[in-house]
């Protein structure tokens, strides 16, 4: 321990300055990416630099079960080398014993001298790591105080999000999806809606299907189109994880419907309360639910301020009439616009993909 | 000459394979884009390469009065080294002697055994330059015959499209632009249009006015957003280059109309005749047009097939009501759409630009 705290206190002299928290921050996001995004953990990396600025370990967050992104990191490392070394991780070190051993700990034993990180932990489980490794001796900076720029702790904010909505929202994560022609038609005039996107786009929508815990739609989606609702290859065989399937409205689900068959779960919510069915859906352990329609029941959603991010997908169709892919939300002129945030654009065959997000940035 | 055609015919059994022919036209089309996109001239690279496949020269064409990319890539090459090379061009070698002497010719002269072009020359002025290298002993391969893959010379056929025009719509090349919320709204409810799009988006719409002849707008447009319609830097200073301002429709332009100031010059078509419009300021020399709105001009020169590209620059925006992009188009169900094909997109600060074009690929 003595030695430790004269350990830290020398490398405060080598504490890697903004472009190299920076680099490694960044090197932590896209390990952090590999991890499951659909799981009941974060997805973390985490980058372990020596004294002179060389990366000595590297790790990420393979699921729940596997070693948390730190251990990972300080089992690829050279013990010998860890001592004054900085440890730049995405999130906050945990500082509880569950299914792995307290990540603060680990690192203190291991000599770490510093520890930077991006976002806190939201979960108050989990939380306190960083407190507890400043009372023992660690350096802990944080956010902006760690040297990092603001894009890239933005960056490091927006992957953790949806994964933080049960804390910092209440509620699961909500995407609401659209597939329209580029004048934002989600139909034609006589109600035809197959296919205005292409094989790429459908693909892609059936890999977001199964990764999340819920897919919502109106019973208007479902007595017009009969959506099976289940996420599938284009071979059309099923994921081997499904999303539960929940249809919302008043009138009845025909007992002939496809949501009725099919692999995994549906239920009918038979309500307008849209926060309520989230709410249950969280209850029931839902993290991150997909919303696929229609326009009413999106309508309903933003008004509510119930939607954290759209996935937009734009075929180069001109329709010129037909459902519009949103109703009226009351905005009469410009200023009271919705704006949201680009998140990402993909290219898809001849479609793009447009994630936004309603959070503004906060760096 | 003997010498020449000697060599040309033992040249043969060492043509370029298909993907040699797709390198060296991939390269040639990389050339062909850094020339002027918005002059008289068509924007057109060359690649040499000799018997072993080594490239020898490479040049394009800088704009009218330099010379032609095919003089270019000679003068660029070691003339020993030319002798049984193969030319590899975006577009078909001229063969007439304007401000440059006939590219055929020089080629020829120049030993080359072999000319492997992407595009005919639509211009009949130009063309013959094939014909003639082939009874002047040179090998000529073109379009799929060159052993090109259908994607690279469809990247040749839409390089070329817009300069084509003239010969082959026998009109100008018409861009149809429109900056919307992402569910293709281009006005609130009370009509306040500005700015659904950002900064960027803004600049790039400049740049692109700089680089047509012609910008056309409805006199709806003019009366409610009273727009300047020049060619504009961010800090508000004027680009050397203005297109024609055109406001086509019946109503009066209000003499203080913003359209009838600034550099350049404007006129006004009491008319709904797009296509004798367009027509005018093809006899005037305009090769290019853009279509700056509104709606109902939009809808009337997509219902006359005169738009060639769409520019949809859209925002992450949302609306829920306004004026929609594009009005009704006679289009009852989904099988009757409008279909484009997705040429480029693009990412602009939030927005995203999406370039398709109404040609089908020929490949
Ligand atoms: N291209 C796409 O991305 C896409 C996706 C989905 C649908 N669509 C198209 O959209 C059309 C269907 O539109 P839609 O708007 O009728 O479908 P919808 O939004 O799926 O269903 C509307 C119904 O949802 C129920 N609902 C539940 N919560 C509500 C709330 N808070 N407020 C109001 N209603 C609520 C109501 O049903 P009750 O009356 O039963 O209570 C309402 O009539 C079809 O043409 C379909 O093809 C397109
Ligand atoms: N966000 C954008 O990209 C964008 C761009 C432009 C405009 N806007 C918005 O669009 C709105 C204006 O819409 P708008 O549709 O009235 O504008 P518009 O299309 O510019 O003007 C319509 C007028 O064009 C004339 N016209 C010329 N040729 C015609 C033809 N073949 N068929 C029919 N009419 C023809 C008619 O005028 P006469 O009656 O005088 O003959 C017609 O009333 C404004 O709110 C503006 O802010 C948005």
């Amino acid at each position: 321990m003595q030695d430790l705290t004269a350990d830290a206190g020398r490398a405060i002299d080598r504490a890697p300055d903004g472009r190299a928290v920076d680099r490694a921050l960044e090197r932590a996001l896209v390990l952090a990416a590999r991890g499951p995004a659909d799981g009941p953990n974060p997805q973390v990396g985490c980058v372990l630099v020596d004294p002179a600025g060389a990366v000595v370990g590297e790790g990420w967050h393979h699921g729940a079960g596997t070693p948390h992104a730190e251990a990972a990191a300080l089992a690829s490392a050279d013990r010998a080398r860890l001592r004054g070394a900085t440890a730049v991780v995405t999130l906050e070190p945990c500082h509880h014993s569950g299914r792995t051993p307290p990540c603060s700990v680990a690192l203190r034993d291991a000599g770490v001298a510093r520890v930077v990180y991006a976002c806190a932990d939201p979960n108050p489980v989990a939380a306190g790591g960083a407190a507890w490794l400043a009372r023992h001796g660690v350096e802990v900076r944080t956010g902006s105080r760690s040297g990092a720029s603001p894009h890239v702790l933005d960056r490091a904010d927006r992957l953790l999000e949806p994964w933080a909505a049960p804390w910092t929202l209440g509620r699961p994560w909500v995407t609401g999806k659209t597939a329209t022609s580029l004048d934002g038609r989600v139909a034609a005039a006589d109600g035809t809606s197959r296919w205005i996107t292409g094989a790429a786009a459908r693909a892609h929508a059936h890999t977001v299907r199964t990764a999340v815990d819920a897919i919502v739609a109106g019973t208007g989606t479902v007595l017009t189109d009969d959506p099976a609702l289940t996420a599938r290859r284009p071979d059309g065989s099923h994921h081997a994880r499904q999303p539960v399937r929940v249809v919302v409205g008043r009138r009845a689900v025909p007992p002939d419907a496809a949501v009725r068959r099919g692999p995994g779960t549906w239920r009918h919510a038979a309500t307008h309360d849209l926060a309520a069915v989230l709410d249950e859906l969280g209850k029931d352990g839902a993290r991150r639910v997909l919303l696929e329609g229609g326009p009413t029941l999106l309508g309903a959603a933003l008004r509510a301020g119930l939607v954290d991010e759209l996935h937009a997908y734009l075929a180069p169709v001109l329709l010129g009439a037909g459902t519009a892919a949103v109703p009226d939300l009351d905005i009469a002129t410009l200023a009271q616009a919705q704006r949201w945030h680009t998140h990402e654009t993909h290219r898809l065959g001849e479609d793009v993909l447009v994630v936004a997000r309603r959070t503004e940035r906060k760096h």
